[in-house]
């Protein structure tokens, strides 16, 4: 924003858009009712005190803790689990992000799927190896890995099964945390893989790294060297502090836009060898069954994709008037070139304001500008990235990917992977978000 | 990193500077010993199994949370406390930057000041009004201001005490959390005031906004107008979730690259006024004593700075080799333009790599490659922004602003504000890490 843009000037509400979507670039101001008004002043502020005050502010407060928690009217902001008992199979815990905005997911908040429960490492005991086609196999320990020169980047991470609920035939109706909660954003840590291997010297007829970890399953992934040369890291920080027990702490494998389960957690091996292993991850679980019952070989790539947090299913538009539509985007494949947003159920589409920074393999948050005029509306974004790529409509997606013939009753439940397409939220005239399909 | 860019081509690992100093886009990497060599396994990988199973890839593991929390190895993962039992005081908690990488403070570690306790405030019962000289007062609830389209922005929020002890005429021996704690990074997202003072229609006469928080000390600073428009949002999302309670939940000003407390937080009135207010805050607590006992009038703006995070005070390098030295840079007046980095105590310098995406008004990762030698060495970094600011040599810095006669004991003490000159850290031959001044 340049300095003084706005004062002044106010920037036009002009529609870009069927059914109240407004030009992402104008800057709601003068004379939009969001605000409560007050009794005119004047300019001179000789006007009564427009405050009264509030309890907290006439007792001494509470104590600062060594760790801060959020506010106890946050307390449903928590992750979605799959096994909150701790049973024996696999728990996954979803991010809530219907509630949350900008682009960084919070550690506490960051998804995680565990197949043996969250192995409780002794970082001193922890040791990486690389060997097999090396001139020279190498152990590192969290305290040689710390010692070199380490990459930063934001990155998110998703599961090939996240929104896997979308494959059902009829809309789940679920918050979008329920739906697509097993994507994550966050700032990585650790040190470039080609440094590693370079140092191991590996064999130039190594093509596969098999990547391992030290979890009660020994989950092992099949990756390409060209991958790992390309922009892989060992991860050894996750938004500045070490990783989480359920994020590979304490290190992990980054491969960034690659399936979330080839970012190998709890990493202690990665064996160069010249064929994949055809692993039980990326041979059976993960794979992308297609209609007529094939499947690919590999489906490494997550596909650009993007959803709306807010409004959402659940919220409530509580009268008409304007909102902002907001929500994330990314891609496997770069960074994201554009967001279109509709209001009327994909007749019609405005180009959403891209917030911040655009990073490659990382959230952009889209922004939106709406005037809800009461009446029912579809909401839905659809992204492009930097290779051209783009979200493929729900009719087309459904024809090449297929979807259930029953009904799928539970968003937790994993009928197909590789979900990219749409998803659409439905508001009706009392203002209430349901899930539809448009 | 381009494709394959290190695979078969090993950077040269030249000297830049003095005492072992490496040029920054050397990737260490084959033959640098860091890791340990395993027994050789020769190019068909059919060597021993290297890894023995620890303990706890036999067992099932613990149960998914709904919050992650760190493991219980990084239990030193914490902020210090300057107020542990909620004395009827001032409580500081300072970031153990000297335990963390990459550029984004988790919220459990951002730093936090509180002078009167942290409210336990309501969101529903908490208002923001916009009066004095505008032309409709206005009064906005948390609801009411989730509805703007947001702006997300990464920055640095800095007390403007953080660094006293550094005034102190002998160098205090604590860590970097303890010296530099009380500046922390996150991602930022609200609405951009601009939109609210517009939406109210500031009287071009109003060149202040006197802002006010809700804590028990109504703590209130007077911001120009011009910040206002130029860069500054009301916060209502903290690293993509809501604000910590400590941080000023459910709502703060953020005004970018200005002293700490003026990001006012709790914020409950913003009061458009044509003269500053010199309130407590501006005029007593937080000024610059200058050489001589005067003061600044004002001194808003926190300055171009840097700190070596690793090796650092307190810790131990326990062999002569390579080493990453690393740490934070950033500046109020815009982006980081180049880090240097000294090993010989400023006699040769060699510019550091920075690490990701350079933002504005926002902490960089800077990194240098070091070769130690097992001698005596002492580490510097010095930063410099965009706008041409450099950070000062500690003697200019003490020419102009100052130091103690006697020394500080403790880096809990506030002998004076504002102090960006350089740290230096002294390794002496058995590898210990202390604080010297050079």
């Amino acid at each position: 924003m340049g300095k003084s843009s706005s004062r002044g000037r106010t920037p036009s509400l002009e529609a870009v858009a069927g059914n109240g979507l407004v030009n992402r670039r104008a800057l709601l101001g003068r004379g939009i009712a969001l605000a409560g008004a007050l009794g005119v002043s004047g300019a001179t502020g000789a006007a009564a005190e427009p405050l009264e005050d509030a309890p907290w502010s006439h007792a001494f407060g509470e104590v600062t803790p060594p760790l801060q928690t959020p506010s106890r009217f946050e307390k449903n902001v928590v992750r979605a689990l799959s096994n909150p008992n701790g049973e024996f199979r696999t728990a996954h815990a979803r991010t809530p992000h219907q509630l949350l905005n900008g682009t960084i997911t919070p550690n506490p908040l960051h998804f995680s799927i565990n197949h043996g429960g969250i192995p409780d490492i002794d970082p001193a005991q922890h040791k990486l190896v690389i060997h097999g086609m090396v001139k020279q196999p190498l152990e590192f320990t969290l305290e040689t890995l710390s010692r070199y020169p380490l990459a930063t980047r934001p990155h998110f991470v998703e599961c090939a099964g996240n929104s896997a609920g979308m494959f059902s035939s009829e809309p789940i109706q679920a918050p979008a945390g329920l739906l697509h909660g097993l994507v994550s954003n966050a700032e990585w840590t650790g040190v470039p893989l080609s440094v590693l291997l370079d140092e191991a010297t590996i064999d130039p007829n190594a093509k596969w790294l098999v990547a391992e970890g030290g979890d009660a399953q020994f989950l092992d992934r099949s990756i390409p060297v060209k991958k790992a040369y390309d922009d892989a890291i060992v991860a050894i920080y996750q938004n500045g502090e070490r990783l989480m027990p359920g994020n590979g702490y304490p290190m992990r494998l980054l491969v960034a836009g690659y399936q979330g389960n080839m970012n190998v957690k709890f990493l202690r091996r990665l064996k160069a060898v010249d064929q994949p292993a055809y692993t039980y991850f990326e041979s059976k679980n993960y794979s992308q069954i297609l209609p007529g019952g094939k499947t690919w070989r590999f489906h490494f790539l997550m596909e650009v994709k993007s959803f709306i947090t807010s409004p959402s299913f659940g919220q409530h538009l509580k009268e008409p008037g304007f909102y902002a539509i907001s929500g994330v985007a990314y891609s496997g494949a770069g960074r994201i070139a554009k967001v279109m947003v509709s209001a009327d159920g994909g007749k019609s589409w405005g180009e959403a304001a891209l917030q911040g920074a655009v990073h490659d393999k990382a959230f952009t948050r889209f922004v939106m500008p709406w005037r809800w005029d009461g009446q029912p509306a579809v909401l839905q974004s659809r992204a492009w990235d930097e290779a051209g790529n783009v979200q493929p409509l729900r009719a087309e997606f459904v024809a090449a990917r297929g979807q259930t013939k029953a009904p799928v009753k539970s968003p937790l439940a994993f009928p197909n992977q590789h979900y990219n397409s749409l998803t659409s939220w439905g508001v009706d005239r009392k203002g209430e978000v349901a899930h539809v399909y448009a």
